[in-house]
């Protein structure tokens, strides 16, 4: 792709200056790869939605076509899963959130009790930990498993460690950090095994929009009215559009018995509300967006295989999972005996923060997620300090 | 107060131009004083921390002082509680939330089960009711009494009406909607009442910054240790600086014992996160706005006494309570026989909408709630339509 076509980049400069986790979390001279944000700016149409609030100051209670302003988030979800995905899906069995990380404990304690069992598959993001282990429930690690290409679901193996006690899956699709985009048979395989325990699924399809040619998002509730009367299914505009510090969430009902069931336990209200910015940032992000994310996503696709060809060619004897979704790669350093956690060799020894493998399971510290949504000079300057770290790491050995 | 001095207001047209709910919601000439939303500008610097955001396009995870963003808010309410009202709190017992609905469903769902009894003096804040009996609790309503010049509680009654099932009181200092400031004889007396019947209180204190002079806000959790430990008090800059739609507010547990109460059944995150606007927006308001606030008090005294001697100049009839807090009139009309609810009454024949009196309590439909946060003209359209339409009704009859 030529550099003209490419959705601008900030510069390092720039980025620093930003009052931003990403970038000033490590010291001076560290890079950031680790945190699922990007190095570009907003589309557009969402800075403008942000410049008309404030010259407006309009800080007040918001109404949005006649009718409540978080309400418009619902409409816009539907719109979009219509338009993307061809799910027909209710405004009305959609509630507005903060953050997905507060829609998993919702849900952990919406549809399950303290010491139930709660399925995850590993390795997994962390907060999903959190919100089965920090809510008193008892998390069945399902891991995934290298069939020596890519990571797959092991059905079979999940079904007899199931027992009267669990209740729950919480699924990841696209799969976080293994950037897995799983096909219609894997996803009735999953529908399949839940509906025969009897398990409610929290898919979190946050990445549904950050797919490479050649794969194919199916929401999991939209595969069966049966699978959908036993999903949530919680997203959220934050990551494909570059927003997390906006705040604005949902979470879809795939029935109405499960809205009831959810909300007497955890009432609409708990969930509080997303700020005027999540809001707009959100519908503007989804309805009118898209050719900004296609045009991106088309860069992240060169990132993705700069990144794979450079690892190839630099670091052979590393694993590299090329993602089929999401803007983050997950590479397995174990054959390179680093002689340390990688995400700690790297920082340490190449001034490089990725997100360390330990994080999405304790088995996993020979990984590291690295994010690759920033600039091809940004991008060479984290593989060159790494395979130098690495190359500099041999010769001490 | 001169009018050179004034804050500035909003023009009628300016705000009909905003999409706001106070000015949206009802049709083309209805002039609006319902919501808690004032008819102002925001302080300058609050507009200065949202144009940097926007400029910057800061809308990743955000850091503030190096730390998660959110905990920016809970120290400056220490700040503020200290530098205000001489009360010292330890930031670590504060949670950030998006706003007191939420924060109110929380602690009756983390202080109290389905079926206990929660105390709420009526009349009172609509979703105070919602939070208690949309949670499966039932309501205890203990009505303030007109002691002839004001609202005042009576203690000893509510104190025979309380059982063993009563687990709550749901407090709100100064008072919404009659505008009582309790003093600390009061505040004393309701410890001293909850401590005897063991009671938990939720004190709602967003109203502490919006007092008349001649009073004094005392947060009721600093009034003794005894009573910190059975006391959550949650607030907001949204209501004093005028920030509703950003979503951000704060709740403190007086004891660390009573953060883990609540933290066992609501956890940290199940109350998701307030956008990065919301949390700017808060801290450069308690930190640097109260010269803002200190002449938009005065504006709004001003304004308080203006509809005071207009209506009782013009309508000697009606009962108005001169608030000592906030930036609302609560007011009487029984004595002049409207014929039908106050709230429909001036929404239909005078083309003016206040709050109902019967959201605050069924018995007050004689009542209205009127925001007089406005401009002088404003107020003087709405009072002159008001009388306007109280002379003809009584032509009429």
């Amino acid at each position: 792709m030529a550099d003209a076509e490419r959705t601008p980049v900030f510069t390092t400069q720039q980025l620093r200056k930003r009052r931003g986790a990403k970038w000033e979390r490590y010291s001076g001279d560290v890079i950031p790869c680790w945190v699922a944000e990007m190095d570009v700016p907003v589309a557009p149409p969402i800075q403008a939605a942000m410049e008309r609030i404030v010259r407006g100051q309009e800080y007040g209670y918001p109404l949005r076509d006649g009718d409540r302003a978080e309400l418009a988030v619902n409409r816009a979800f539907a719109r979009r899963m219509q338009n993307r995905f061809a799910w027909t899906v209710d405004p009305n069995d959609v509630f507005t959130c903060t953050d997905l990380v507060q829609t998993s404990f919702a849900s952990v304690l919406a549809f399950s009790d303290p010491g139930d069992k709660v399925v995850l598959q590993t390795p997994a993001y962390p907060p999903f930990r959190d919100a089965i282990e920090g809510t008193g429930r008892v998390l069945l690690a399902d891991p995934l498993r290298d069939d020596g290409s890519r990571y797959v679901m092991d059905l079979d193996r999940l079904a007899r460690t199931i027992d009267a006690r669990t209740r729950m899956l919480v699924f990841c699709h696209p799969h976080n950090p293994t950037g897995r985009v799983f096909s219609r048979g894997e996803l009735e395989a999953v529908g399949r095994l839940a509906t025969e325990h009897d398990l409610i699924i929290v898919s979190d399809e946050i990445h549904a929009d950050l797919i490479y040619p050649g794969r194919t998002h199916i929401p999991l509730a939209s595969v069966s009215p049966e699978i959908a009367a036993r999903t949530v299914t919680i997203t959220s505009a934050t990551k494909s559009f570059n927003i997390p510090g906006l705040r604005c969430g949902a979470l879809h009902f795939g029935a109405p018995s499960l809205k009831q069931r959810f909300e007497a336990r955890v009432p609409r209200k708990l969930l509080g509300q997303p700020s005027i910015a999540g809001i707009d940032a959100t519908v503007v992000a989804w309805d009118e967006c898209q050719p900004w994310l296609d045009s991106m996503l088309a860069s992240l696709c060169d990132m993705r295989d700069r990144l794979a060809d450079r690892m190839r060619l630099e670091l052979p004897d590393a694993r590299l999972y090329v993602s089929e979704a999401t803007y983050m790669a997950w590479i397995d350093f174990a054959a390179l005996r680093l002689g340390m956690p990688a995400g700690q060799f790297f920082l340490e020894k190449a001034g490089v923060a990725a997100s360390p493998g330990e994080s999405f399971d304790a088995s996993c510290a020979d990984f590291v997620r690295l994010n690759f949504a920033t600039s091809p000079s940004i991008l060479d300057e984290i593989l060159t300090r790494m395979v130098r770290a690495v190359r500099s790491n041999v010769v001490a050995a």
